[in-house]
């Protein structure tokens, strides 16, 4: 192995970036949300870079597994799970709940260690695709496909948030005739063509109401609605049954397999899942059930690229279909997430991206969708470039909070403009 | 891309390599069997090697699949499938039976062209990887071990092929002492400590002795029995039962998952499969009826070493075992078993190789199993190299081949033998 390969240092960066004001089932986002950006550096002076959930919770197994990785080589990205065990794990039984994040599926240690070791293996594979001259897409097998197609991403939102935090053009979208207006933006600044509304925040008929009218301004386009396990079995089949035909999927309208499994078995309408399978260990219950026909990967959750591309294959072999999620990130991950969908030879659906809501990035350039598509790099790695001052800045702003915004808390971000708020329990409908 | 990588050549040589006369379940090895070697030569002047299987129906998809190559780049080995598609599948359907030879498990287009697949697709890893400097292991994310351990592969034989062919030292092995003599002899020469006697030739309580001698000889090391399919469910569950605590496990007694199913339900037994399993449409089923506890995977089957890794993430996600298959093969596709077999983390079982009955080799070099491992190698790409005249000499024989020897036809081996032979079919017994 050529020494050139060996990892010098790592550098873990905890940041804040601005979040909108943007509405869930849970809360609303806060300001500021935390993310990790993860440098690995190479003895051949090569940095790769990756990106992965910066809460208190990831950053406590992202330092002790910085620590062990000088000396082994870039290269090795398989070991970092069992290496990952080994310095995070003792602590904790892999099936031990822990708080991961809300609206982020399971709870376990053993997930909450992947979605760190993503990280570091975006980190890794960037500074291999870099020393080799080949962009990550090529560590992978190569793409498939030249673009990959993303979704508009709607949220009910308000205008701004009831404390502090960045003011955004973008004002309020509370019923139907905001978020038409909303998607009609995203059409026409991204060119998306797919469009997904972040549901479960008002009752059910008012966001049905809402898929109705995106229905009407975009006919024929694929529409989607996730009230993230909100509603009840009996709710989650009316609302099939009132969207049939409408809808491209309905995502997670019930919490756990139980749920989705009953609501599977009651409708035609495919669902998919980024909540009820976020696990392998949750694959053969939901496959055997039924319960989900499209799985809605996330490269942080499963534990990296390698990872995202088995899920895909097991998917594959299950005649499962599968799509990408996305949770508030930046220009890394995006980068991470193109490479990745560019190698998976059935990707059937527009992936998420909440990118174009996040208006700080740590990159040097931003990415541009055209037609809704981001065109996969051939530059060498993620073909991104970190911008240190903008980084600097993101990490100050870390740094100079009290705590309340280091770990993300929808809930919490709501008390401030309804103080007795708690996250409803479910089905809240 | 680096020009350097696109692909400036194919050259596919069909060879006839000296087999020695192993008994099955369908007649006996032909004296010589034939073997294609796929190199991949890139405009960086590099040549990638792979390996595969030879027979007819194999050579001619793997013709046109050469001619397509020039001008792609050698990373990109996730587009071999859908080109392999387009360029050979045109004729058949994915799912037309065809003949792909004896004991391969399924006889389908789609099958047959992953087989194919998988040469060109280690040839280019080997030389993407000499090209870059690293070692094959290090394209599929780096090795989680340093050696990888196989099990020696006994089989009744007869001392001499009936008509022409090579004549070894080892003698015929038609009993129990026989089968013990021969496990020593591989245990003394390679330090195999994991024992498969490939079964399904005698009756069945003739195996049951064998396998009750080599439990003697070598007490308490793993032991396998492999009667390809040969039995009926009641005769599985008869030698599950007399085997019990002397086997690992017991490798496809019944054909097919239906039977396999069967049997499993009825024994604590273990069962394990390259035969009911080996395309990614047969898994649910199997998967679903908990059918085999262990998959034998083999790269060709499954179109390559990427597959390899998924199909491992796969049962890793079901909690099914996963161990490695062998047909004939040369030191190019043991060295990429070995490779892909580095890579998996939970690899649970010795991996099977016929290579130590190969006396003949397109390598300058023979791999030495060590206690029964290989270690894996850290040169450049597979870390092999062809012997030229080795390969033209063998090349010679296949091109000097009347065409009888050019398809694998273990039935008509036995002819030689036993004019009235036809393959039993199953269950035979």
């Amino acid at each position: 192995m050529d020494a050139a390969l060996l990892i010098e240092d790592v550098r873990l960066t905890p940041i804040l970036i601005a979040d909108p004001p943007l509405l869930n089932t849970q809360g609303v986002h806060q300001p500021y949300t935390p993310r990790l950006v993860v440098e690995v550096v190479t003895r051949g002076g090569v940095t790769g870079v990756g990106e992965t959930y910066g809460d208190g919770t990831y950053l406590e197994l992202a330092e002790p597994l910085a620590r062990v990785l000088p000396g082994r080589p870039v290269s090795d990205v398989n070991g970092l799970f069992a290496l990952a065990e080994e310095v995070c794990g003792a602590a904790r039984g892999a099936d031990e709940r822990v708080d991961a994040g809300g609206l982020r599926g399971a709870q376990t240690a053993d997930k909450l260690r992947l979605s760190v070791v993503s990280g570091f293996e975006v980190a890794c594979l960037d500074a291999l695709g870099k020393t080799l001259g080949l962009p990550v897409h090529a560590l992978l097998g190569g793409k498939v496909r030249d673009r990959v197609e993303y979704s508009a991403y709607l949220f009910y939102r308000w205008a701004a948030h009831p404390a502090a935090g960045e003011r955004d053009d973008w004002g309020a979208a509370l019923d139907p005739a905001g978020v038409v207006a909303q998607a009609r933006r995203f059409a026409r600044d991204h060119g998306f063509t797919s469009f997904k509304l972040k549901g479960g925040v008002f009752p059910p008929d008012e966001e049905i109401a809402a898929v109705r009218a995106l229905a009407e301004a975009f006919p024929g386009q694929p529409l989607r609605l996730d009230p993230n396990g909100a509603w009840s079995v009996e709710t989650s089949l009316r609302v099939a049954e009132e969207l049939k035909g409408v809808l491209e999927y309905l995502e997670d309208p019930a919490s756990g397999t139980e749920a989705m499994a009953r609501v599977s078995a009651g409708t035609d309408l495919p669902l998919a899942t980024n909540m009820c399978v976020t696990t392998l260990a949750e694959l053969p219950e939901a496959f055997a059930r039924d319960a989900v026909q499209i799985v809605l990967s996330d490269h942080h959750y499963w534990g990296g690229l390698h990872r995202t591309r088995e899920l895909a294959a097991t998917c594959r072999a299950f005649g499962v279909g599968l799509s990408m999620h996305s949770n508030t990130h930046l220009g890394v991950s995006l980068a991470a997430m193109t490479h990745v969908a560019a190698t998976v030879p059935d990707l059937g659906h527009a992936c998420d991206s909440h990118y174009p809501w996040q208006t700080e990035d740590v990159l040097t350039t931003r990415h541009t969708f055209e037609d809704g598509h981001l065109t996969v790099s051939e530059a060498p790695g993620l073909g991104v470039e970190l911008d240190r001052d903008r980084l600097a800045a993101l990490h100050r702003r870390w740094l100079d909070d009290d705590g309340t915004l280091r770990s993300r808390d929808d809930a919490a971000a709501m008390r401030q403009a309804d103080p007795g708020w708690v996250a409803p329990a479910v089905p809240r409908w």
